[in-house]
């Protein structure tokens, strides 16, 4: 049996969602499980970093592969690249342990929520930015994100119906840039995060920057662990997720050396 | 009769083209038209400042409309924007005197051509970067870019079965930028544009960065007039028209003043 930690790109618009389904949809998950069959001529066991849902995209999205195969990583990575859909590529790829779990050996997560801020739609980006045509103000954005930054309770924040019952998450970084009339950027980074998080936050972070509620309510709506008490989930096009981090395998040189190269046609 | 210029922005992937045609083809031209027939419950005529190819897109494309309507335009260009289709809006829209014509008074054009020169393809930017996974050297890129600023004949690099038989063009400035590993843009400044011709110059340049060809070849690929000289024409997906300038109507303070704040839904 063979390992590989691969690292996906995809644009989330046509997938519904990572996770393999029932009913057949259109998957991250199940497109790179045909591709891995028809590579390897045998089933292989795929497993996320972690369930981006539908219309979520992914810069560095992480995932661990078992299966049967003698060939050498690069050779797997070209493979896979060209058979998998125009959508979805494999930008790096290396030989793991069979300890490696791409989900619970994950450190850190990087999000990124695009929000074009302008009155006017952009079509150019409407793919991967949620257009928000009411001037925003940065500064309730930043100071609401500043209260949500360390160890806390998040199941204000946590899609109702889920079922985790540990909500308290870490986010060491949450932040907001850009300026109205322009794109507007919130990026959370955490060791991780509950379903529909990011998106609920940008949801509430744009009612503050609209003015519809003040910055004060913000310690309230986390403590309140109350679903209802935050805004809105703001829309999937908005939400990246950038990378995924795996304590000391990440260094310096990262994840795009070698072995990135190595999967280009001419590698 | 009312007059107006209008400024579009559009994700090119689904459209054939600028140009309305007869067999009923998804066009820029097409979508506008009906939606100010449908506003204004009058045929409008609507011409483009240039004809962007099937699958090319723009940022800055400049229509004039005339049409019967007594709408100011900041009215006119929010219900434009809520009928236009998604990969379509009007980012800018001015009242004009009948003798503005968007194609003959445009005294100057910008077109972007983005690369995206690495191993394994971006699926993030598939619709808008032409992948080119072996690595381009800048240097004869720029070089050979430089060799086409100026008033030249370029009938090399016009679409070949083309009909226009004035080929001289004035190109104030083209540019190759960024690096290897990485995104690279030709910028293309002028006047005018032959069909074709930046797609062509493209195709060129990214010949002389592979190696495929010397840089000192160009001033002979330019003088021969003969477009099987030239390379290939680089896909449609990497070409932006970026904007129009109308000479003396374009000042610091730009077209995206308090018209374009009209168009939100908020003006």
């Amino acid at each position: 049996m063979a390992y590989f930690r691969l690292t996906l790109e995809y644009d989330g618009t046509g997938f519904a969602g990572w996770q393999r389904q029932a009913g057949g949809e259109r998957t991250v998950q199940g497109a790179l499980e045909a591709a891995l069959e028809e590579v390897c001529q045998a089933p292989g066991r795929v497993t996320g970093a972690g369930r981006t849902d539908a219309g979520v995209h992914a810069a560095g999205q992480v995932a661990g592969v078992e299966i049967e195969t003698s060939l050498p990583a690069a050779t797997l990575g070209r493979a896979l690249n060209a058979r998998l859909p125009a959508d979805l590529a494999v930008v790096a790829l290396e030989a793991v342990g069979p300890d490696f779990h791409a989900r619970f050996d994950a450190r850190n997560k990087l999000y990124r929520y695009r929000i074009w801020n302008g009155p006017v739609r952009s079509p150019l980006d409407s793919r991967f930015r949620h257009h928000v045509p009411q001037a925003l103000a940065l500064d309730p954005m930043r100071e609401g994100a500043a209260v949500l930054v360390g160890t806390h309770d998040f199941a204000s924040f946590q899609a109702s119906g889920s079922d985790v019952v540990e909500t308290v998450r870490t986010l060491s970084r949450v932040e907001v840039t850009g300026g109205p009339g322009g794109e507007i950027v919130c990026e959370l980074e955490g060791s991780g995060f509950l379903r529909h998080m990011v998106r609920n936050v940008a949801g509430t972070l744009i009612q503050l920057g609209r003015g519809q509620r003040p910055v004060s309510e913000m310690p309230a709506i986390l403590a309140a662990r109350d679903r209802r008490k935050a805004g809105p989930t703001a829309p999937a096009c908005g939400l990246l997720l950038v990378r995924v981090d795996y304590g000391f395998q990440r260094d310096s040189e990262g994840l795009a050396g070698p072995v990135l190269d190595g999967l280009g046609p001419l590698g």
